[in-house]
């Protein structure tokens, strides 16, 4: 059996586009980098773990895609543009052909989002896939979860709920028709991290999150790290029709996997949401509410139900 | 039972000394750091699985050092200094009285060498720990594997093979006298990372490696690194008297875990041995070769081994 040493050598040298502030990649006891003058490093790690985080029969390709994703996702939130990563991957065994479709799906991703691969390791073990990325933000200009004002409007990008759709229907049996399925498939398999965001949350936004546990948990963490509170009108969270017609707002409420942005934004930016909106159609944002000094609401109909005290997936509930 | 952020927000909030480069910390998608001018950040992550890399008994906090040791080590072998790092810790169960024992031993850990935990993710799963870490280096003072020339000497700090000693008294039930028990248990359960070298290896080396799959397959990277060879004295090893007693030099060789540096220093700073070691009597350096070359030698009393056929600890072996 090849050992570590030649795994990364054969599956894993030459990953992602070499940055111009990369002094020296895989191959060494670590790499070495520099930041360049002006710009702050934002760092982030997330881990995969398989049956957890991801579907046994998931392919190999598209868990190297969603590792990078969830990461990227974490970098689209604080505004920052990804640069290098290093991978950790925990393996049961050194399956070849395992091993050359996730480093071509691993290569596809990095090429994708211009992320290079810098170092990492490799181990036996249950098979999880762990990824520390960086990216660069120019200096002070990355945006926190702490931030939010009363009166700024709560917005969130793309529609919710699809990427747990998708896992009810694979998990579940729930029927979709073909067509939603697809969509939902995708969501869940190929989340897009938000990153053509980012030079309006730097622009703009007072704060922001990615929808990874579900929103009323995610953005329930920008109100703490904020000290506020919000109201939101679920008839304005953008959703598929499926979970408008079967009243099942839980999937965009509580579930988690999105991958969506959720921001806030000073009342006076208010404008520029349309005028994002028509230049990013397939990044569209949508205002479902505002912060408020203090609770967390949300109008359906003729119920206000109390956010406060419901809670969206958490990993070790 | 306690979710993911509460586990992060009671154990791990506050580990490490704030470091002023540190903009913002555990708590957000993700953790902000500046490089100081002038500087460049070296990277490098290392996995340790349970059952794999330490045995099943090891104790939270001995767990918790070694988990931070082998990536310090790899920053030592670079000459680093130490600033920050990230972890994902995955966990069967959240049993409040081993994450108490973990996170006071990383705690005392991070605060000894001066090392911030700025953010990462726990998991559930078969218990493991990935550690991200980062060091700061003046400008290309680093120190890489490639880099060593026909004639340099070979040096390693310390002791070698008293970690798998220690090793084999455990599982194997290999015979020590209390004594040399203490000593190799310690040399296997809190590795020291050879961080007081980073001035030395700056000035003189001209490549380094930490020995953590064993002396012959790590000085065999750096030959390959630098397209060399080596011809090394067995009997000039460091090791214990009992490796020497008992003809068991496969444990300095061929086992891993030493955490000790190897490098190689051109002749000319022969001299700066001694100095170094009156002034680090903790932390000697031994002469036990030199470069050649090619082939890669050992000569042990009238036998010359050909160290280019033997291969030390490989996790994919």
């Amino acid at each position: 059996m090849a050992n570590e040493f030649e795994i990364i050598e054969r599956y894993f040298n030459g990953v992602g586009p070499s940055a111009e502030s990369t002094l020296l990649g895989i191959g060494d006891d670590a790499a070495v980098v520099e930041v360049p003058p002006g710009q702050q490093l934002v760092v982030a790690m997330d881990t995969l773990i398989e049956g957890r985080h991801f579907p046994l029969d998931t392919s190999p390709a598209d868990l190297a895609y969603k590792a990078l994703a969830v990461n990227l996702s974490d970098l689209a939130a604080m505004a920052a543009e990804p640069v290098w990563f290093l991978l950790s991957l925990t393996l049961a065994d050194d399956d070849p052909h395992w091993l050359t479709q996730f480093a071509n799906g691993l290569k596809q991703t990095a090429d994708t989002f211009g992320l290079q691969l810098i170092g990492g390791d490799t181990c036996r073990g249950s098979l999880a896939v762990s990824v520390q990325i960086a990216g660069h933000v120019p200096r002070d200009q990355f945006v926190r979860r702490a931030g939010a004002r009363p009166g700024d409007i709560v917005l969130v990008s793309g529609e919710l709920g699809n990427a747990a759709l998708g896992l009810a229907n694979r998990q579940d049996g729930l029927e979709l028709s073909p067509a939603l399925q697809a969509k939902c498939s995708l969501a869940l398999n190929r989340p897009r991290p938000r990153l053509e965001l980012t030079p309006f949350l730097r622009r703009f936004a007072s704060s922001a999150i990615d929808i990874s546990d579900g929103l009323v948990a995610d953005l329930g963490h920008i109100l703490e790290a904020s000290g506020c509170g919000a109201r939101l009108a679920r008839i304005a969270i953008p959703v598929d029709d499926w979970i408008e017609t079967n009243d099942a707002y839980r999937y965009a409420l509580d579930a988690g996997d999105d991958y969506e942005i959720c921001c806030t934004l000073p009342s006076r930016h208010r404008d520029e949401i349309e005028s994002w909106n028509i230049s990013h159609p397939e990044c569209r944002l949508t205002a479902i509410g505002e912060i408020t000094e203090a609770g967390y609401f949300l109008r359906a109909g003729e119920d206000l139900i109390d956010l406060g005290k419901r809670r969206g997936y958490r990993h070790f509930d």
